[in-house]
């Protein structure tokens, strides 16, 4: 069992639970918790080593037992040293160190979603879970969004990253493959056209801004047109993960 | 300039900050930043106090003047205190203790929101701003349910606690609500007709369930019908607030 702080794999993990760069050095990130560690065994997700403790529940132990079989390296650590490397009030008792890997963009997408400058780690998780939900093809981060493989962002995912292509690209990169592929570039905006009266069966991608000062320059140079959330009431706006999975399932809507 | 923890006023703040109970037995909440506190004026809502520090931006000390020539006790106080009292790490040097008061519901609704067990305080106050975004007439909060003054929701909700009648009812008051309306209450659950194939623009109260369970038994019970949002992808759920702000949205689109 591991009891010191210094240990190396103690180390690695506390490591890539920080900075992104941390993560980029190491190729590897760091999901816990029994069900997506469950997700990333049945998606044959490449694993670098597991760790657990006293505290995991029997389907957790199944699971050990399932990742040893596999010849994974897992690991029993001490009930302290879980819990400093946990974020939740609540560690699950296994955490594991995947290697940081991406899934290809499909040929000709028809469904992209673009996330600019979405900061809290809340959100851009659950947009992910929601992209996963919609069908969206897969992901493009552009520079300054939050590092979509930061632990509050793969906790919110749940299981997205190993469904969904994520891709951190520049702009360059996001004009290219949006020409390449013919897309139309829709861009949530306050101002824009009613998402119910745009015609969202065309191959596109989805642009969704950040919570403060919403989408940035290059994202308003790229887009062709402007999409907006009809509001009834007095808000002035909906939450950032909230209005791009609205507009993410209208999309699926008006393909049925 | 209060510098004291032991200051009555302190004291009651940091009470409010706590236990729903607290807020009940003194009927009052707290709110903090320079936006929320302009809304709180915007809307005629009642203050007890206010409390602000030399952190402060102009913008925030025009809005103290104003406060002042309402006649609203507001006091300045140091900034350590003011840094106990901020439940986020960027307090904005401005905090009011405002009077707990409910809108009313109105006669003969057409579009309330029944939210079951929603734990999380992030996702109660996003499904509220969504809410009233939305234009829902009233939001009704079974036992369970996150109370909807407690600091985070109001944090998240932008607002919406000062434009939508929120209540918390026990079950037999909501199908009281419900039948006297003659409202159909759809159930937001996995196995349900899809929202697109459902006639939403009828009387209804939309109910969803809470993030771990779903709904509750009672929830169960009191649903006419079941809805759910058609799933395209390999996730098996969406976040609640999601869903939630999805199925909203939805009604808004029918009923324009």
């Amino acid at each position: 069992m591991i009891t010191s702080s210094q240990n190396p794999k103690i180390k690695l993990a506390r490591a890539l639970l920080g900075r992104p760069k941390e993560r980029l050095e190491a190729g590897a990130f760091v999901m816990d918790g029994v069900r997506l560690v469950e997700e990333a065994v049945i998606s044959n997700w490449g694993f670098v080593f597991v760790l657990y403790d006293d505290s995991l529940s029997e389907r957790g132990m199944v699971l050990v037992e399932s990742l040893k079989s596999r010849g994974i390296e897992v690991e029993m650590i001490s009930s302290s040293l879980m819990t400093s490397l946990s974020g939740t009030g609540t560690p699950q008792g296994i955490l594991a160190v995947l290697e940081l890997a991406q899934l290809p963009i499909p040929n000709l997408p028809n469904f992209l979603l673009i996330l600019d400058q979405i900061r809290d780690p809340g959100n851009l998780g659950t947009l992910l879970r929601t992209a996963d939900a919609a069908g969206a093809q897969a992901v493009l981060l552009p520079p300054e969004t939050t590092d979509a493989f930061a632990p509050k962002v793969v906790r919110a995912g749940m299981g997205a990253h190993f469904r969904l292509p994520i891709h951190s690209k520049t702009w360059e990169e996001i004009e290219q493959i949006s020409k390449s592929a013919n897309l139309q570039v829709f861009l949530a905006d306050m101002g824009g056209l009613s998402c119910w009266e745009t015609d969202l069966r065309q191959p596109l991608a989805l642009v969704i801004g950040g919570e403060a000062q919403g989408a940035s320059q290059p994202a308003r140079k790229l887009a062709n047109k402007q999409i907006s959330i009809p509001m009834e009431g007095g808000a002035e706006s909906l939450n950032a993960a909230v209005a791009g999975s609205i507009l993410m399932f209208e999309i699926v809507r008006q393909r049925k």
